[in-house]
């Protein structure tokens, strides 16, 4: 039987970037279905019974939930392929550490910049750039984060730089100004097919923010 | 060479309890370091530069971060023992859902039970008790949350069995009442040596749980 591969997303989502570059690396065909989530459907509550939340990946009918989880997954499943995580114990706990430091410290000050105001907005900025900063230190002059190979700390953060654009309008700052090599390894992974085909346009995003502040009432 | 292996914690730490209880299902030995929180040493700033938190595991000198992630290192550093995570991909992502499950939903609302007053506690009790409900119904009538075999998610949850009794006094509630099985569960996995050996008396939590308030001022 032909693997049955779904995948429950949102364009604009970072999150759902990883699992839509980590399927593309593995060369997986899936069926992308866009979720409503202002009014989300029957699969989507059925699949991810505990947070309701996009990205859901449904491998033959399983579902598999969190974004970062979904990446383990994908690269355990299909080993052939390029490999998404390091075969060595510590550089996988290394590679863990950073894809969970990107989602508590990472994703949080975005939010504030874009959605927030004044001081709160202040503060998201400060913060957003300090982290930038850690990563750039961890990258270093490596190429990507896990060396020579594109892999899963590069899938955690790329889906963030198609976001850079708007939260540079919306926080008054430059990201090239103070992390040039971590643009410099954004620009390196879009010339990747996976990512290229995954990432929506910064434009894009650029018009999908005021929307989105319209619709949930912060504008 | 042997393995050295150091583990800086802080005795109440449901998260350091995780790394312990793993180390101890693997028969490692460790040298166990208790760190002051409120003066952290040297060694603990060095070796968890970006959070400087607890637990942090050094093997052969060199740091792991995150407990659950120390967790997963244990595992595939000596895969002898027991094994925590199962093999297959299907069933290492559900495991590592609930842990995460446990990490970003039931931590939080513990600090409100504890740490706050009124309406904030209320919130928090209620939150608790609904996240225990979930994690009862994924036990159901297993052994442990795996099946016949204790690992990952029994980990990932035990070391919050020895502050049930201090929650329940200050949110004013009987766990037992509404989650029979867990309470079960929390006691078959108090017979495992592992376990026992790492988790302090709750007598010992009931009385530094009004020291720690005023150490913070919040009482």
């Amino acid at each position: 039987m032909a693997d049955e591969v779904i995948l429950l997303d949102y364009w604009p989502s970072m999150f759902g970037m990883r699992t839509r570059v980590a399927l593309e690396e593995k060369n997986i065909k899936f069926d992308y279905r866009e979720q409503d989530l202002f009014n989300k459907s029957p699969i989507l509550l059925e699949m991810n019974l505990v947070h309701k939340k996009i990205p859901v990946l449904i491998h033959n009918g399983k579902p598999v939930c969190e974004s970062l989880i979904q990446v383990e997954y994908i690269d355990e499943t299909w080993p052939g392929g390029n490999p998404l995580l390091p075969s060595d114990p510590y550089q996988r706990a290394q590679a863990k550490f950073w894809g969970d430091f990107i989602d508590k410290k990472v994703y949080g000050p975005t939010r504030l910049i874009w959605g927030a105001k004044g001081e709160e907005q202040e503060v998201g900025t400060k913060e957003f750039i300090e982290m930038l900063k850690m990563l750039e230190s961890e990258l270093g002059d490596k190429t990507y984060f896990g060396g020579e190979t594109f892999g899963y700390v590069d899938i955690a953060l790329i889906g963030f730089y198609c976001w850079f654009d708007i939260l540079e309008k919306c926080g008054n700052f430059s990201i090239d100004a103070v992390c040039p090599k971590l643009i410099a390894w954004a620009k390196r992974c879009m010339k990747r097919d996976s990512v290229a085909k995954s990432l929506p346009d910064s434009d894009k995003i650029n018009k999908f923010v005021p929307e989105l502040k319209k619709k949930i009432g912060i504008e």
